[in-house]
């Protein structure tokens, strides 16, 4: 299962373990009795124990993601893992690199009508989107630089130079599209929504976080739920 | 699935995610090509990424147990969580509580041949089994005192002293079986095995080390066999 | 500098790193100015930044304890830990261990008057203390107890058994002292308190988190209070 | 303190906690005494805790750094912290972020003779030197490309896109210099040096955790050689 994300990236669902029943059993292990089939009473445990941050139960249920994105979507998601205030640790994560040559070098460039103006009164993020006029000029300057920067990228590489070294002619990093596996607890998953699903993150993270969210309604439906903000 | 261990625990296997080509796929994104079924190259694959410690591919598949083992082997397992060298975060942990009367209280009781005498030249462990004399009062022993502390430990419950300070009672805690659900990473489990099914760990928690290990080896044959030392 | 806890117990402040300025200043690693002394607007920041969830700057400071305390203070403390919603992973602990013979062996008490009766209304926790009658036979009952299991544990030591199985005869585990050292960053030292320092937190561990919590207060006066629920 | 690293970054150490008899004295706490001098038999423990991986003792230290690097650093430093086979939890970062304007962009320049050649007979990593003659090149080329870059990205704040989206323009963003603090254990530290001081890192993050190194032996001379592989 795979949901397309901005013009060249998606998010894919690899594997899941578990169900909202998972949550309740974990959390039941003092009663010593497993449910098979979400009851009523099951789904209002689930709702307890997310309100009242009894979120462990939440941590033995996980999902598996690939995912390909912009350089700067990939920076944004790690420091949630790393800076965040909840740090779930529970999270593995398997990136391809630069330092060797793999497969085509491929950049996010905003449509025409998809550039953005500085908010108003906010230190970051951003406003409306900007005119026609403006978004066309930025279009085609991003491409020229992308043309011109990688023109100096393949020179260097046919010149010999080292490709973790040639990487610095890459014309637009934060665009370069990077892939990785995530894999993560559903606690992990909620947190991570709850943070760039948010109107203060940048509209291209958000566009991967709703991928992802439905992904984890789909197969999670009353914890997903009840762990949202 | 579940196998019995010690006179009264067990482990069961809840769930998994994953299979071998979890790790094979998760380590070759930076080349993009996804294999659908473990080939002779992917065998070798996981070898080399085992002996060469590039393990981070190992914790994007994982498993689900519920324990039920002596508190002692609980206390055991979970230094080796937050005390260990490799410290595997990826761990989700529920245990049942004694601060609330949730089901009845049992204790292991070592058979009166499976006394162990002290090690010589060691500072812990285990030497020999003692002769079944010394066993057989030692098990009558604890009985005995087993039956005198749960005396008190009632006498406390019914003359209304709270649960959680009525636990001072409980006369073998160290021996008082607990439950828990484990979730971890193939990298936990397999550390975890390492450090537990070595000669120095306590034959006790050996025991329970088996048992997942069987349970491993089942779901993840080439993982699990180029992870352990 | 060490705090008396319960009878027998301890909280000692082994070394600290940080001050309420390393909050600030790895908050502004954004602006490149570092502050040398705090001014009211750094207190404002870390008010901002403790009520906004933006706590990553927290886990640059950090506090290291010696704690003796009994098993059951020891068991609530590591499940905060690997069991909480927060998880914060920024924890070392190093414990004793009763796999060999190292230190006497001691018990915590409950003295005549401090027995508590069972809640109301409540599944855990504990309602008022009992009368001086039953806290007298309550004592008199867990001394006698200890003094008859010990001479079982004398009799298994003499007689050879294995120090790590002859624990079974532990007479009052969950009160058994042990001592161990504890690591972690001042977020981490919040969460506890948030948790320990509860009305539903056992009286016992409530005594070690006042202990730690004074420190604390002592040490990152602004940070705590902000962090403080 | 400051150690200059490249053409403009540095590594500062902000602060520590502990010394080599932190190690000791936390592995010590089953043995109740606490070391106040480094003595021979206290050296040898050192050396045997970390000889057989009993890591534990080494989270009771901590250090603290500012770190200016280019943005390629700081991923594989982010790489080994989420990544790595050992990965310790034990770490806070706190960066700059590019998504509002806050100090000036600076790039690191390779100097004319610091381009690396592709390696033989490997998929990573450098080999020698190039000649001056495609180094001048080299670096001529990255200088045009970096003022075309950043003319293009300031037209786009002129214009009024978004600084968030404007990063598209940055014109070498893998060597964008970033600044961050990052804390973490002792453990963690000679876990980053044994990675990232190795002959198969590259030359740029080397240049880094030679700082680092220097820092850590200063403090820990015996618990870092004992560490170091």
């Amino acid at each position: 299962m795979m949901k397309k994300v901005l013009d060249k990236g998606y998010v894919r669902l690899v594997d899941t373990m578990g169900s909202d029943l998972s949550v309740v059993n974990s959390a039941r292990v003092s009663f010593n009795k497993a449910t098979e089939s979400l009851r009523d009473e099951d789904k209002k445990l689930i709702k307890y124990l997310a309100k009242n941050d009894h979120t462990s139960p939440f941590r033995h249920a996980t999902m598996q993601f690939e995912i390909y994105a912009p350089l700067m979507v990939a920076r944004q998601w790690w420091k949630y893992i790393i800076g965040s205030s909840h740090q779930d640790p529970f999270t593995a994560w398997n990136e391809s690199s630069r330092r060797y040559v793999t497969e085509a070098i491929e950049f996010y460039i905003p449509e025409e009508n998809a550039w953005r103006s500085k908010p108003e009164n906010m230190k970051q993020g951003s406003g409306d989107n900007l005119g026609i006029e403006i978004g066309k000029e930025a279009t085609k300057k991003l491409l020229c630089q992308i043309e011109a920067g990688m023109k100096n990228y393949d020179w260097a590489i046919e010149n010999g130079i080292a490709t973790e070294q040639a990487r610095l002619f890459i014309p637009s990093a934060y665009g370069l599209m990077v892939r990785w596996y995530w894999t993560t607890s559903l606690q992990g998953v909620a947190h991570f929504l709850n943070q760039r699903t948010d109107d203060h993150a940048q509209f291209e993270i958000r566009a991967y976080a709703e991928a992802v969210k439905s992904f984890a309604i789909d197969k999670f439906p009353i914890a997903i739920e009840a762990l949202l903000i």
